[in-house]
This record gives structure tokens, C-alpha cells and sequence, in this order.
């Protein structure tokens, strides 16, 4: 069960708290790129390399990571070899990886994108996913959660601004998003592990506090993925809401307050690797305090 | 205009219906395979060799492709090597590429999916897009519609059997697709070209055929793309209510009717290649006639 070694990957490092991997160009500092030209190949390189350091700097410290394909898509296909390589390089360093894809499409096509992000060349631990098509389209991932130990997160209420245009709408005198939690959660009854929590979990923002207090109590065997927290602007007292009284049933994903620590620590272009990885793990360890301290146990 | 560019080209082959490109091993007969062995590469250049053999037959048949996306990343490096060869091969040809990602996320994502679809290393001339996360998720892709020529085709009804699950709720008494209609028509206002189009279009699926008219009086200045005819079970008759009373107003797709059709004309393992581009070729005219007999003119 994804489920079980996700909890017990976050009961051993202590921290509920996830390292997103979304890799841009301007945070990469001159160190990681060292020796490295501007061809696509040397490009891809260097955001490998930005990666693994991170991922060293924090591998005791975090349960899982989560990268967001996009920023790899960008890149093309070496922007694709070094996600590919990032999600061995997490895996193979005892990290879960999430892979961010949100993808969500009719049934033969939706067969391809679990062969792509579970079974084959992307397969990653968990995905998330989108819901906008209905449960034929989730249909393989969920059955893989039921039968291959893979887990999946799906987008019930997102962080961003407008996420409220389809997902607030009120329909039979309730909010959609209230709705579609009930359909997650019926979703994954036959993924429960032995926590009681399911490898069918939903994404779940950070940015919108009392939606997320809503959906922790409709869905209480649901785990959460939750974006939204740091740059975004959702901190330890508003992602406690995510959580259970058992102080689990979330992970919480920070992304650019890692990756660009260094910067906010006073360190420029100049940043050595050491003072690169330092901050990264740092700011992981201050992340992960400022959440447990609203945690009475884990 | 994307739109634009689009309706001269339905106009010019006399054919509103676009050749879907969603390579499956199994379709691909030993004659494209010929020399090629098993390795990653030879199979991501089967699937190109393959595509290319489709556009040749159909090349002044059809006006655009479109590229399932989820069947190349299914394969992993080499197969996204092979999506971005076709969508190069497409256009070098003088036909659009529409890429069928479905992306949709927040808005720094948007913009590096943006970034990967519209404008680098996978570049289109449209995408699909996903709209559950709201407007902010869209608004990077619907600038490009407006500024820089592009297209897309918004989710609104799918084709898919649980389609309706989320997308006929009825929410302020009227139904969730309808709803939604209305926001994509408004989103696509800044883009409307020369023959009263909008290059923000919407994907209806041929497989309801009420809703499939209930959108087109709803919206009727947005531009439909129709998945579902021939393998998913509308024909013709399904889709004339996808169009206007101008003849315009859609693109209707069929992959597997197309790319299989040398299985349907009794040929197997041994057909020649030159029987198998006669084959697809002679059922891409079939379709075109099968449409442009319940159009009275285009």
C-alpha cells in the first residue's frame, strides 16, 4: 500500500512535509552549473545536478518528493531525461516520489498515462490527478492503488485563485468541491491501508483554510496533498487544518522556499554548493518545525 | 488567427474532420517496421515512421492532426522524440498540429506548460486544455490565442461514458457544461477572427448528441473539436449538430477508424505499405464524405 509506506516514511523522518522539485532556471546558481554550457543536453544536466543537491541536503529530513512535470516539459525532452533521472535518483535514496502531472483523460488514453507515470519511463510512487472527466478516466490509477501499491491525489479543491469558478459552484445545495470529496472518498475504499487512510487521496490547497477544514471532516480516511504552503502564502497554523487529530492525513509540499533558501539567506550568485544545500536543508528543517508544533503527535 | 488559418484550410481540403494521431503498438504493421528492431529508439521511430506514413496518405485530404500526447509519453523519451518529430513533419507539411495534452494548472505551471505546447520544444498550433482549476489555469494559453496566433480547445463536454459526473451537475438550475460554455465563450472574445470564430474553442464529444447541440446554440462563435466519431460510436448524423448553419464551427477526429484501416479492408501482418496509406487514405475521404453529406456548405 502506497498509503502505509508514506505514513511510515513520515512517522521516521517526523515531518509530514514534502520537497517539491519544480526546477527554474533563475534559481540555479552558478555552482550547480559548473562546467556546464547552454546546450539542451548541459541545461538538463543542471537541473539534475540543482536536484540531487537538494535531494542530499534533505534526504533525512523528508518522507517524499513531488516534481512538477511541467517545469520539465518546458525544457523538452532533456528537461524530460532529467525528471526521469531525479525520480530514480529520490527513489533510489529511499524517498517516495509524486509525480505532479494532474493528468486526466478517457479510458484507453487514460490506460496510456498509467503506463506512463506509474508502470513505465516516468513511474513514479504516487501522481496527481484531475477529475474533470469523471471516475472512468481515474479508473486505472485507482485500480492500481488497489492492486499494485501506487497512490494517486486528486484535485478536489486547488490553491489558486480561481479555483473557486467550477469548484465552488453549488450544486443540490452544496459546494462541488464537498461533492467530489464524497466520490474520492468512495473511490478509495478498496485502497485502505493498515492506518485507516487510503492511496486514493485528493489535492487539497493550502490558500483556502476553511474549505480545507470542510473537506478534512467530510473525508477523514482521505490523505491530503497539500500545495499552497510558503511562497504561496499558507503557513504552519493554516495547514494544521489538513491534518487529523491522530497528526496525520497530509503531507504538505513546499517547492520555491527550498529550492531558492539560499537566496533568502543573503547568499547570491556566488553561494557555494555546501551553502546551497545548507539553506535547502535548513529551511526543510524550520518548515517542519513550523508545522509540527501545531501537531500534538505524528 | 489560429481560427483563422484553420477554417481556410477546412475550406480549402473541403473537410472539417482531423486525422488523430494516437500510435498503439499493435496498429503499427511489420511494413513500418521494416529493419527496425525492439530497442526503445527503433520502437519511438516505428511510431514516427508510422505517423509520417498517415500524413503522407491524407496530407491534401485533411486540414490539421492532433497528437494524443498520453500514447507517446506511454514510451517515454524516445516517444516523445517521435511527437515532436510528427508535430514538426505535420506542419512542415502544410497541415495545424493540435496537441491533445488536456494540461491545466496554476498559473507559473501554466506558464511553463505554455511554455512546453505553444511555444518550445513541443510546439503546437493548439492544445487542449483542462478547466477545472478556473480561469488563471487557461489565461497564459488564452493570451497566446489573442497574441501570438495560437489556439485552444477548452474541455467543456466529453466524450468519455462517466463524462457527466461532474459535467451535467446542474448548479443555479442549469447544467455545469452549460455553465461553463458561457465562460468559455466570454474567455474567447478577444480572439474572434475574420469569419466570426474564436480561436478559444471547446471540446464537445460527438457521443451526446443533445448536449452536442444544446453547446452549439450556447456558444454559437466558438470553434468545437469532436472526439468520438467512428470508434466511439457517433457517426455523421451525430456530428452535424457539432456545426452551424454556415457550415463551419467544428473539426470533427477519428484515430483509430483512420489509422486501422487496413485491418477493416481485410489486410493483416503482411500489408504493404503502399496498401496500408491507401487504406487510411480511402477512409479519411469516406469520413469526409460521411460529414460533408449532412452539411448543406462549408
Amino acid at each position: 500500500m502506497f498509503v502505509d509506506r508514506l505514513i511510515e516514511k513520515i512517522k521516521d523522518r517526523g515531518n509530514p512535509s514534502v520537497l517539491g522539485l519544480d526546477p527554474r532556471m533563475e534559481l540555479i546558481p552558478p555552482c550547480v552549473r559548473d562546467g556546464l554550457g547552454n546546450s539542451e543536453e548541459d541545461l538538463g544536466t543542471a537541473v539534475f545536478r540543482f536536484n540531487r543537491a537538494l535531494i542530499d541536503a534533505v534526504v533525512d529530513v523528508v518522507p517524499a518528493v513531488k516534481l512538477q512535470i511541467a517545469f520539465y516539459e518546458a525544457m523538452g525532452i532533456e528537461g524530460l531525461k532529467a525528471y526521469r533521472r531525479t525520480i530514480e535518483y529520490a527513489r533510489g535514496n529511499g524517498l517516495l516520489a509524486i509525480g505532479d502531472v494532474k493528468r486526466g483523460d478517457i479510458s484507453s488514453t487514460a490506460r496510456a498515462y498509467k503506463q506512463a507515470h506509474l508502470d513505465g519511463p516516468f513511474a513514479c510512487d504516487a501522481v496527481t490527478l484531475n477529475p474533470f472527466m469523471g471516475y472512468d478516466a481515474l479508473e486505472p490509477f485507482i485500480k492500481a492503488c488497489e492492486e499494485e501499491g501506487k497512490g494517486v491525489f486528486i484535485l478536489v479543491k486547488t490553491s489558486n485563485p480561481s479555483s473557486g469558478e467550477l469548484q465552488n459552484l453549488v450544486t443540490e445545495n452544496e459546494y462541488l468541491y464537498i461533492k467530489l470529496a464524497r466520490k474520492v472518498a468512495g473511490w478509495g475504499r478498496g485502497a485502505v491501508g493498515r492506518y485507516g487512510y487510503s492511496s486514493v487521496g485528493a489535492v487539497v490547497g493550502a490558500t483556502y483554510p476553511k474549505e480545507l477544514a470542510a473537506l478534512r471532516k467530510e473525508m477523514p480516511g482521505t490523505f491530503f496533498l497539500v500545495p499552497g504552503y510558503g511562497a504561496q502564502g499558507g503557513g504552519g497554523k493554516e495547514v494544521v487544518n489538513a491534518f487529523n487529530p491522530d497528526g496525520l492525513g497530509a503531507v504538505v509540499n513546499s517547492s520555491r522556499a527550498i529550492m531558492g533558501a539560499y537566496l533568502k539567506d543573503g547568499k547570491g550568485e556566488g553561494v557555494t554548493l555546501e551553502e546551497f544545500k545548507d539553506s535547502a536543508r535548513r529551511e526543510a528543517i524550520r518548515m517542519r518545525q513550523d508545522i509540527m508544533k501545531e501537531l500534538k503527535e505524528i
